[in-house]
């Protein structure tokens, strides 16, 4: 095995995170990430053509990190949809904000990243809402939610817990109201999910 | 009457928006307010003590219009408090809207005006919060509603709505989906407002 089969798009992947963290994303160049590597630039434009596409497979797996860690809650089995829904909008809000607060520079790293590739963005959040719209699905098959258009509900689902995951808000997630701000809006939201006599 | 008399503060509020938009947050300063009404800007100072005092009743001001429009749905009479929440939070949303996109010089100054002025701004939002608690508090004695605590379900349907009144949300109102994406969430924050006969 030579050192060149061994750089896989994943090392890669790695080592541009820790330049763009250590320079700061208006500084890093391919160039660095090479030296990072020992390896020469032409090698790492083998695996990414350019340098936005090695920037957008680095936003990409960053958000891919949250999807895998959601979709875990989706597809667990024996728990009700009312549970999964209140896990998979805590797990959200709690990632985020300890990707915000645990790592405030490759937070900041990333929230500059995130404008730049708004595609990978944009498959991020419908990749989200399609969690939550099974989950939804799940309730109304089992008899426990009401939604007519379960998609458009998991959207609303989503648009309504926004404060707690979009990065905007990321200043607002450190004051002590949060978490019951939190659990107040997830409460009035399954209320109006669950199957009820009127409607 | 004397030119003195007639320097009410309102006349310096108008004067001094109409500054802030010329020349913008950075660079306006009270004699360019004192140069536009035509009086010495001693006399401006015997309204308002300082720079940021006079900056923050502009602020203040701006947000008032806001609150005493909304002020008319909640004391309407006549109307179920779901019409009125249904009213009060299109308001709000067609409110800031129009702001943004009306006039977005003066909605960017405000932008700034904004974040040097955290004191207004909370009030402001304790002034909301306070209307929409009013009208939770009417549907709950009128047999609507459902609400243990008024007060905390008030902030969760204004925290929930989020997506449509927070300023730093502002680009995304222009997206042809919001308005739909704004009904769905009213249905279902209504759907958990109402009286159910399961809870």
């Amino acid at each position: 095995m030579t050192t060149t089969e061994t750089l896989t798009a994943e090392r890669i992947l790695e080592a541009t995170e820790e330049v763009l963290r250590r320079y700061g994303p208006a500084k890093a160049t391919v160039v660095d990430v090479a030296r990072v590597l020992g390896v020469s630039h032409g090698s790492v434009y083998r695996h990414f053509r350019t340098k936005a596409a090695l920037r957008e497979a680095v936003t990409a797996r960053w958000l891919g990190r949250t999807e895998v860690l959601l979709s875990e809650i989706v597809e667990a089995p024996a728990r009700s949809a009312e549970e999964k829904l209140r896990a998979w909008l805590a797990c959200l809000f709690e990632t985020k904000r300890h990707k915000a607060g645990g790592d405030p520079e490759l937070f900041a790293t990333y929230s500059v990243l995130i404008t730049e590739a708004s595609g990978v963005v944009d498959e991020h959040l419908v990749t989200l809402v399609g969690q939550l719209t099974r989950i939804v699905e799940e309730g109304v098959r089992g008899g426990e939610f009401e939604a007519p258009e379960p998609v458009v509900v998991a959207q609303a689902v989503f648009d309504a817990t926004d404060r707690f995951h979009d990065p905007v808000h990321a200043p607002e997630w450190r004051r002590p109201s949060i978490d019951d701000e939190f659990r107040a809006v997830c409460e009035l939201l399954l209320r109006g999910l669950r199957v009820s006599a009127v409607s």
